[in-house]
């Protein structure tokens, strides 16, 4: 993970719980949003800017191992990265850690790609926002320096 | 009710419980969105063309009396009618039974306008779209006859 | 408003909104349980704690008016207070402020019980819970005095 | 897929979307819930009953391949199997499919395991429950006769 993006946190909400009175498995693709979102925005990587543009970022895959059940209250920890890009694809992948005990709660990765809002179909972020690209770009090379 | 508008029926979905293992109390706005966009259809009232043609219809205000909670796998029958409609606002009613107990589980009221979408303000249905106005006037007309 | 709570703050988050990229309806529900469940732990209500002792607090009732919306990244503030309690119901208002424009996006109101977990019947939390209710009795007081 | 259990069809609700105007990408492991559910009650797979039995049904993975966007009002057919089940654990796919125009929207997969629900440990649904796992191992074996 990159050394000066912090892990995202929060704690769990009343409504995110189902019957089972753990959170619902749905919500972690949730968490996984706020989290990449909080990750982007503290990158450099200003995604309302990209969408006022006309560029939309869809989820074009994604998945979850659940490890530890989140419940009502408990206070979680994402640990976010980028783990891919290309200029036309990019990959995250999500680590949410209970700090109270240690737990890891869940993992998780999600793929996306670049979208013209208006025709929506692929565009390459090198070609419609070149200076976009060049501070995704910088923020890929320095996860890949970090990386595991 | 008018005659010819069925009730909107289905059953509670796992996911819309919550820790208290009964329905979330914001999830029946869910439902009252679910049966007003049925009774329009229903209806004739063409919500989706008027979407395409860049009118919106907001909630401008709701409230909720909760009476006996819905549980996983309960189905609900959801009784609708327009109360109110001016051609700028409108209201809608509903009630929540459960035909397994008779029970009425919850009743409701929703406020709407409509509003253009680009400008963001309030129109007048009658100026915008005479013709759908006159459709949802008759039903109006419709309702008040066959009222409480 | 009390005058050592203090308001409950967020974020919008993207999966709030619906295709009328505004928040949808129902999530202000949401948002007010969020403030409420603040407002009781910053007050000294142990929610969770009362829960454990097998004491639920369903709501009863619940109304919104939706003044200005609430976009995506909005950070949005709530003011909350509780309005009336009697040991076996009680009621909360909420306020939900936007600080960047100082717009007012919502209003509402809340009430609730005190139910017997097993039992699923009202409890008095002054028979139940004597302690907890003498907290809670206070905090009534505290806000009749400051309130409005 | 068995043949004598039918898809799981319904439309997509406003509430669904967000504000690229598609189904969120949370939302489809909402549906496969349903889907599955659904499948069990068609299949004979009784989980209220065994889940009023002490047995809950956790979602220990999950991924989502998203195709071709569910909008608004899209009418959409799941086709569920269960490709995986040895007592324990036990596996699910799926395939979202719109009738409208043929399109795949997204496919899955679910893994899940057996839990008793006042000790949260994994039971052996053999052992635990002899009668409810000869009809999950018929159904197995059947899915296997007609599998791809």
């Amino acid at each position: 993970m990159s050394e000066r993006i912090t892990p995202y946190t929060r704690r769990v909400f009343y409504y995110e719980t189902d019957k089972m009175a753990i959170v619902h498995n749905s919500n972690y693709l949730r968490i996984f949003e706020e989290a990449r979102l909080d990750y982007m925005e503290k990158a450099g990587l200003d995604y309302p800017a990209l969408e006022a543009r006309g560029v939309l970022i869809p989820v074009v895959s994604a998945s979850v191992r659940y490890l530890s059940p989140l419940r009502y209250g408990d206070e979680f920890s994402v640990e976010t990265r980028m783990t891919a890009f290309n200029g036309i694809r990019f990959s995250y992948r999500y680590r949410i850690v209970r700090p109270s005990d240690g737990a890891v709660c869940a993992e998780g990765e999600s793929g996306h790609c670049f979208l013209d809002e208006a025709a929506r179909v692929p565009v390459s972020l090198r070609r419609r926002e070149p200076e976009m690209y060049t501070v995704w770009k910088s923020l890929m090379d320095e996860e890949t320096e970090h990386g595991t």
